[in-house]
């Protein structure tokens, strides 16, 4: 990790950059999948499981079968833990839950707003070596508790066309039933376009490779919505005196086992925990299973000394964590003044992990520097709202000569129209 | 209008298919001026207004004397009618803050999420010929009740280098200091990169030309969140018996007024109210002054005559309409029951007029089959909602064996081991 000592204000935006993400290459290759799934369907998402997996699939669709395997092949521990997950993750996405917001605006005009599930979403969850049922939690149950029509998940097979037994077991305890097994650029173009087996949604959640995310961008073309725009994960740890270099330096490696892109910055006001930390980095990434990917991610991480907490609140808002860990003594009033980020762990003893798995937040967070413009998935994310409106005869006699007016000076004479012959009719 | 009587479910698809957006061209002509205004700045501005707006600007932002003679050339009446929007709108979105929700998800775990507004937000306003003041209250009034930081607004001088008088009366007088004379894919650029006058923005809202669609849409690959995709503007009348042809064509010709691709679609169960629309509809256009752009498109725009309500219902929930307006005797109970559609103008004395100026709810909507899986413009557009978490020691040890469990489970050692650490230190 880099040292940077007191940068200046200037060299900010520069110090802060994220490793650059250039999508053109990988569209290309994505684009014949997507125009080969829409014409072939089911048959083109076999041959692409087949060429890209290795598998060889008979059955998309997940089968009983399947389903019961997994839950024999996952240990009771596993399952407990997983219970938990959920427990708290539906009991904060519960809370989100909002009631009609009915406002009378003047009198004979009520004006209200609605929550209204989208009907049918479509879940990605990436293959890979590690099996990611924590995130079939984080965006399955939020979809369910939403009371979307229709949820269903795909995923890539292994090359013996299987899916991974927590992945199958996590699916089926937060209510989901349909887990189509195919993955890739191919799988986005499935839930764009439907084929016989998948049909097509109206928003595409979960993370994936290049691949995904650019198949994802290409989707919202066609007039998908999707989660939020990707990018490599990423996390911010400030740490003052108080903390405890090794919890910080097991935060930062926990995001750069992530992958060589992941991002991992430190900021300090405290030299000496700083070189401590990276002490420590040193130490606990050696005995790492990922060290090989973590140490690549290190190469372009940094250490910023800061004069004083007022200046690194500053850089710690414009660089916009997906995760930000307050390591500080007064962790709490810091997070007050915190304006940019995906979501905050306060305190020496909330590590980003928690909240990865079974804190109860959504661990679906915007990277990248898009904290300073998106929310992550939250409950909302599987609404839209709705806008309603109501006005009777009186409501329209006080405010109807109102917009007869405006509507004239923007020379809409027709929207004008359609108070005047209302008001006509009220008059006889 | 084409009438389609009793259409077979098989065939809806089509029946409401809009007409096709192709922006690939039009990505071509606006890639330059994007690049253009990035590497020129301020230079490249002024030298598009010419091209463009065939305006010589000396100095991009409005004045204070700009202002006070806006002030002056607005005459009362309008000025009174826009006070009257822009407090209804400002009553209804200020209805729609939200508290800090706060969960305690496990003994010693707390989550919550607070909504952050959005720091730096661009609005912009097309010019031509109607001056769109009404869009000004509808983007900026939320906006500053929700407390983004820099507000600020670019639109396009006409040749003479002026704004239109209700633009800048209507920016002023909800708060808006900071108007900039610019429009066109060179202001979205200048929104997007920056420029020596022009701050760089997080979000870009308003309604533009295609210019300004393709501009808005190149402006997310550089990172900045547009308030939602644009399309041609649409209206879907649902008709019963009970309801007035008069009001009903004044209704449609509303929606197409606003351009020769708009589109305007009449649902009903009774064949006579579908013809006496028709015929009130030829009536009314004959003395429109826009009957020109609305003649051309009620051209290809749709009469549905269906079996009965429940078909008419699953009709209306397909098209997804970005105004749909229930002239039904039971409107109330039919809203109940709309799952896609933008805003909902509920009974005979609601017309789309009274949404578009001053009831309170937001004109800027999903159009275009969008509203399947986006919102409106609301409060929470100029938001983030930022998740935070603390957990305490005993919430950790709690907690923490699972989460170890399922990072272990993931493969993901050093999430692991930042638990690890922790629940070690407290153990000591």
């Amino acid at each position: 990790m880099k040292l940077y000592k007191y940068p200046a204000v200037e060299d900010w935006k520069k110090l802060l950059q994220r490793p650059s993400m250039r999508m053109e290459d990988i569209e290309k290759q994505v684009t014949p999948i997507l125009k080969t799934v829409q014409k072939d369907g089911d048959a083109a998402l076999k041959a692409f499981s087949l060429r890209f997996d290795g598998a060889n699939i008979d059955s998309i669709l997940v089968s009983e079968e399947e389903f019961s395997q997994a839950e024999k092949d996952v240990d009771n521990d596993l399952k407990e833990s997983i219970s938990i997950a959920i427990k708290n993750v539906t009991k904060f996405h519960s809370a989100q839950k909002t009631d009609v917001l009915k406002v009378e605006t003047m009198p004979g005009i009520s004006c209200w707003r609605k929550s209204v599930p989208i009907q049918k979403v479509g879940l990605y969850i990436p293959g890979g070596s590690a099996p990611l049922f924590s995130t079939v939690i984080m965006i399955g149950a939020p979809a369910l508790i939403a009371g979307c029509e229709e949820v269903f998940l795909c995923t890539p097979p292994n090359s013996e066309g299987k899916v991974h037994p927590a992945i199958l077991y996590a699916a089926k305890k937060i209510g989901l039933t349909k887990v189509y097994k195919v993955g890739g650029a191919q799988a986005i173009a499935a839930m764009t376009f439907g084929t016989e087996t998948i049909p097509s949604v109206s928003k595409i959640f979960g993370p994936g490779n290049q691949y995904v995310t650019a198949a994802k961008q290409l989707a919202t073309k066609e007039g998908v919505a999707i989660d939020m725009p990707a990018g490599p994960s990423e996390v911010l740890v400030w740490a003052d005196e108080t903390a405890n270099p090794t919890f910080i330096a097991a935060d930062l490696l926990s995001q750069a086992e992530h992958g060589p892109d992941s991002q991992v910055i430190l900021v300090s006001t405290s030299e000496d925990i700083i070189q401590k930390t990276e002490a420590e980095v040193e130490k606990q990434l050696s005995v790492l299973p990922r060290k090989e990917i973590a140490a690549k991610a290190l190469e372009h991480s940094r250490s910023f000394l800061m004069k004083d907490e007022a200046e690194a609140l500053k850089l710690v808002n414009e660089y916009a964590a997906e995760h930000l860990i307050l390591s500080l003594d007064n962790a709490e009033d810091v997070a007050e003044k915190i304006i940019n980020a995906g979501s905050v762990f306060v305190g020496h003893y909330t590590p980003e992990s928690a909240g990865d798995y079974a804190s109860g937040t959504n661990h679906t967070l915007p990277t990248y520097g898009y904290a300073k413009n998106y929310s992550g998935v939250s409950l909302d994310s599987y609404y839209r709202k709705i806008t309603f409106q109501k006005i009777e005869k009186e409501g329209l006699e006080s405010l109807g000569p109102h917009v007869e007016r405006m509507a004239a000076a923007e020379e809409l004479d027709a929207h004008k129209n359609a108070v005047t012959v209302r008001l006509n009719a009220l008059k006889d």
